[in-house]
Order: C-alpha cells, then structure tokens, then sequence
C-alpha cells in the first residue's frame, strides 16, 4: 500500500482499549524507525523513553494532571507511551560522540573526511548557539521524528495520539531530565482503539491543495 | 515492505541526476500526504511552495548564494524542490478556516461539537500566544510534516535532500511571504541521485538504541 494511503487511514485516537498489547517486534520497528529518523548535521538531538508497564505508564501520567488530565486514560491505557525529548545543549562531548560512531560506522575514508564532517557539524551548531535557538532547533528535529513515527505506525496499523498537552516540567522532574541535558516535549499513545473512541468514526478534515500549495 | 525498511534504505542525497524526474503521479501522492499530515489541534500551520520548472527552481536558488551556495546544484538539478514554509501567526480570520473546513468536511455532529473544538484550538494558540512561541509552535509541526514527506519519499523509491542551509530572508523577499503571513524553513530537493554522488555508498551512522532509549 503507498504511504499516502496510510495518511488518509490515520487518525487522532481519542480512546485505547487497554486489552490490547501492540507485539513487541512491531514497536520494535517503530522504534528502530524513530532512532534511523534524519535530523540537520545528523545530530539526533533526542531521546526516547518508552513505557509499557504500569509502573512506566502511571510515572508518564503524572505529566497529565490537572489540565492535562484529559490525557491521563490515553496514557494508562496505551499499549505503549513513548516521550520524545530534545536536547538542552549539543556540547563538544556529544559530538564527540556523534563523530565517533559515525566513524565506527564507516563513514569516514580518511581524516580529511572524519576533520570535514566535524566541521559541517559544528559550524551549524555554532550557527545555532549565537542565534540562542539550539533548542528551538533540536525540538524541530524531535519532530520530524515525530511524523516518521506516526506514518510508521500507521502503516504497521498501531494506532497513536501525539500529545503535546502534558505537564512537560513534571515530567523532567519526574523522569531527572533536565541533569541528562533533555526536556521533554511532546508524548505518542500507541496501541488500538477501543470501541468509546468518537474521532475513529469521524473524517479527517484538512484544508485544501490551493491552500496550501503554491506552485512555481 | 515495511517503514523501517525504507527509513534504512534512505539518505540525504548530495548531488541529482538532473536528466531524471520524478513522475508527477509520485509528486502528487507525495504533496498529498504533506497536506495530510497531522499537526497540534489539527492547525495545519504551514504551507508549500513546489518548484518543478527551471524558472521556479531557479526562484528558490536565490536562496543559495554566498555560504549556501554549496546547496544550489541540489536545487537546480532535482526534480522538484518543496520550500516548507510556516505560518508567523494563527489568528482569528485562519482559526475560523480551519474550522469552517472542518465543519464542511462533516468533523461536528452538532453545534456543540463545533463550538468545544473551536474553543480547543484557541485555548491551545492562546497558550503559545502567551509563552511567545507560536512561530516556534508553527514550525515544530512543519518539522512533522517534514518528517512524513521523507519517509513517504523513501517508500516510494524518491531520493531526497532536506536543506536547512538555506537564506531563509532571501526567500521571504524573493517569495513574498511575509505577506502571506508565513516564513520559509526548510526546502527539500526531490529526485534521484546521480552517479558523482558520494554519499549514496556510504553506510548510515545512528546513536546505538542503548543510547536514545530508556524504557520504564
């Protein structure tokens, strides 16, 4: 089936069925897809935690409390719950290491190219850090990994709530964020809806190609 | 085949075979899952500028000069070029759109329903008026769209060049998008990689699992 077809298919879940487990080799696959996501310079300024138990999932939930508690039964009765959190900073010693696997990955014939690749890199974080938008910049990348995720799921028929309505400083407090350079940002619900869920039933909505396309 | 399939297969092409297009029927399959794409409170804040002729691409090359110059062969020899702009700002004149269009494509069974998204969506832009950020906002879910164009990309066997080192000013001016309330970000060559291309055989480099996944 083409992508454009799992587009149309996904939709917003409103309501899991908490019977329902997603198998374990599928959100494997969803999160080999989030961890192959591109990102500018190759700088995968993220981190994913991911939970499926009840103790992962209740710690989640205390992201969703108070105005947020409209989330909470998602959260608890998800299969899954991944957080997606960005970066704080991206320091010499986390490109260090990006360097470093990128030469154990093979990517480098020789120093020229390992010394150019470096430079790429920094220039841009450097670019970013005297515009004091590292982490405006790598929240972008968090989501573009995002909608790798959700056209991923869709096709693997996993249904998914992006929710960007959690208490995102509970969460860093909760989770001790903040002291591994992350914050957290947006969450995803996996699973399969239950028969309550009122958006599965309803049309996708979009505004139209004249709208949003111009054309050169 | 399955996403994590393609999300391997697929790299950021370096340099296109400028004899090759990409099949309009592709293109369009490729826009289409760009509109459909998920964002916050269904606020679609963005919008695409399509070059496929020599003139509009050479329109968008206007922004690669000086230090993106080195990004302007990508521009001109790709098949298609997308410029994923994003919205500065969502008033009140766009939210009542996105709602009219939703209500004409059948999301409200009643007033009520209208009325509870409706008051929704404002509550939510309302928040990002209040902490400053709704460009940041706007942006964060173009980067989704960003991520869903690539995927589909990769799954339907297209090459693709996501290009932060643009002169995003440079096409404001050269695009009036100030005007329309919308800012560029980030353009995507599409097509397919031409022989000099030598990132096509490098192997891909990502941060091993243990390092961007925790599981609760």
């Amino acid at each position: 089936m083409s992508p454009v077809s799992f587009a149309r298919q996904r939709y917003t879940t409103k309501a899991y069925d908490a019977s329902r487990q997603v198998d374990q080799a599928i959100v494997d696959e969803l999160l080999e897809l989030l961890r192959l996501s591109p990102s500018s310079v190759n700088s995968q300024p993220w981190h994913f935690v991911v939970a499926n138990t009840a103790e992962g999932k209740a710690r989640l939930a205390k992201g969703a409390q108070g105005g947020f508690a409209y989330n909470q039964p998602k959260i608890l009765n998800a299969s899954h719950v991944i957080l997606i959190c960005a970066r704080r900073d991206l320091d010499d010693a986390y490109l260090a290491n990006v360097l470093q696997q990128e030469a154990d990955d093979g990517r480098f014939r020789d120093d020229a190219a390992r010394t150019t690749q470096h430079n790429t890199r920094s220039s841009y974080v450097e670019l970013h850090r005297g515009l004091g938008d590292i982490p405006h910049w790598a929240e972008k990348q968090a989501y573009l990994a995002l909608g790798t995720l959700l056209l991923g799921a869709a096709a693997k028929g996993v249904d998914a709530t992006p929710m960007e309505g959690i208490d995102r400083e509970a969460l860093d407090e909760e989770l001790g964020l903040a002291a591994q350079g992350l914050s957290s940002m947006v969450a995803v619900a996996l699973g399969y809806h239950s028969d309550s869920d009122f958006n599965a039933a309803l049309p996708k909505s979009r505004l139209p190609a004249e709208r949003v396309f111009t054309h050169l």
